[in-house]
């Protein structure tokens, strides 16, 4: 099977869970920088969010664009991230509109680190369809990132217990982690990309 | 005419019915676990319509990959299949929020019962238009799933009525029997994405 | 340009708009079919306006597929037309929670007669782009169910303000003579296709 | 990297945003045509943000179109865009459902600044990307639309201070720009596209 439709279901899915959270945001009551004031950290919840998806979304399109064939398995793997994913907007919802309290902090850190447990199911499952010395092993490397992440956001989820800014803190420090550019990936998919036929699709 | 942009609008479609879902989904009302936890019927309720909703868009997928050109017929057959898939996210609204009862459980399984038999009409259309020995033909094999989960859907709308969570067991069976992968479907795909172009786009 | 984003660009609304009319559906308050019973109208009015936007995406599909290039005008056109349809589930909302009283009726009918103008609107764009003696040309022959159904959406929005239903009759009405297959454009379209490069992607 | 699902992802978004805006049209509470003429601030406020969502979606196809390959940098640009660009349903919210109040049509007014400036710094983060003497530099030309848009936004925001509907004036203005087509750049294209392999996929 090709990644095309793959690839496609995935960008809806992801491109949706993003919009779908604007929903989520209450028009503030009166018309007023004060009223807008009172929302910032409705607002800001919704950034972070906005910017994991991102992430999500851009890794996706990294890991896809590595590979050229994707098997059943694949299929399910992928939608068990997005099963996680698609549960962002509804923690996002649930730890801004009580506060950013203890509980919905911690959910909130759960839903991300299983959505990041998947994400590595899913490379795992990718790498095994593909044979030991793909170009995708070649780009993901290490994967310190990735290695790194799951930690950070148990570590997280524990600290939303001490006090929730520092589980939130753990937890914008894994995006800005993950936002630093990764040029080694990019020069390899970039070299792949000029020995391969130039008239693949998409 | 070309199968791509059926395949885009159906991935549009099913990936909107996936995520709109999550809508339905209300913030519990306080911050705690046992706020979530009262909300957990509504989420395993969620989790069911999602893996059928994935199911649907595999198979949707695999069935798409065996075939290269589509009638007018099809396209009707296709959105039918759309439509009773558009009805799951307000049945299982409507059996989460009323706690499971009969009436809307029996809903839920009915809806599912349409959609598959709607399944069915698609892929026999799909077959005809492909003329009697074609890739699709083989691809699909006996079909005994597609036979069998009519049955066991009215089965389950039946057991509704006896005791509601007999009938939800009737539902997760058929998820469960379609989550086995079916290798024998894949291989001779596979084999048949060789014999192509290597050039077909998507 | 190409076709191909214009075509992704136009599911992406059609798909979503033909889905957000789900969330317009109210859960029945209670889990009897005596409440499900109650919402039929609204089910039947939100059957009526998928019907109406499958036959604009096959319609806009069947249109695109003749084309190969379009202009800046096309994607105005393309927006304006889709601009009307995403009316549809507001006035749908609008005429089924009103029990379809006279004026949403009108309104409703009002918007199907706009989204035809556009359509109009968008064919002959398309078909200036094209020069005379297009393949697009041929495809849509004499248009006689695009020339009928802009007076029909006008004798139902009349009919409305006599007796409701009678408005809604016209608007099935229309709805069915789109529904019949038109087996002449599919043959000039596939007679096109089979003559034309093989390796045009999507 | 290709640019293709960069393309995708980004009309997913645009399409969902656009159609979103809809769900924040309240039905009129009443069956009248006073009662719809009661939302009709609402319904402006609507198509306003609609063309302006259509101008994005147009630009961005335009500029994308003139591109072939994507960096990592592009992405992040183009999500900080599509950021900007996810606020526009909350601002035409708060702005029509106060009435046009100043301080909402002033954020109105920032969120299409920002959303602009996002915008030029995508055009960069591409230009930067493909060297100096690209199609993408041929093709924007001076750019005197995109150099006139923030300050006209910046004399809008300020306007609106001052008295509301001069500021909404100032985004008409704006919008109308945009609306007048460019032929010179569609010219550039159209040649460049001639030149190209002609086996280019979407």
């Amino acid at each position: 099977m090709r990644t095309g439709r793959v690839e496609a279901f995935s960008d809806g899915v992801i491109a949706i869970l993003i919009t779908v959270m604007v929903l989520e945001l209450h028009v503030p009551s009166e018309p007023t920088w004060k009223a807008l004031t009172a929302e910032l950290p409705v607002l800001l919840a919704y950034l972070l969010s906005f910017v994991y998806l991102g992430i999500y979304w851009n890794n996706h399109h990294h890991m896809l664009a590595a590979v050229s064939r994707v098997s059943g398995g694949v299929l399910w793997a992928n939608l068990h991230l997005l099963f996680w994913l698609s549960l962002v907007p509804f923690v996002t919802a649930w730890m801004s509109e009580t506060g950013f309290a203890t509980v919905p902090t911690a959910a909130y850190g759960i839903v991300l680190l299983l959505a990041a447990l998947a994400f590595t199911l899913l490379k795992n499952t990718l790498l095994r369809a593909q044979g030991g010395d793909s170009r995708l092993r070649t780009a993901i490397g290490r994967d310190l990132k990735g290695k790194v992440s799951p930690i950070l956001y148990t570590v997280g989820i524990g600290l939303s217990f001490v006090a929730e800014w520092l589980g939130i803190a753990a937890y914008v420090l894994v995006a800005l982690i993950w936002l630093v550019p990764d040029r080694r990936v990019e020069r390899t998919l970039g070299q792949a990309a000029e020995d391969e036929d130039p008239v693949r699709s998409r």
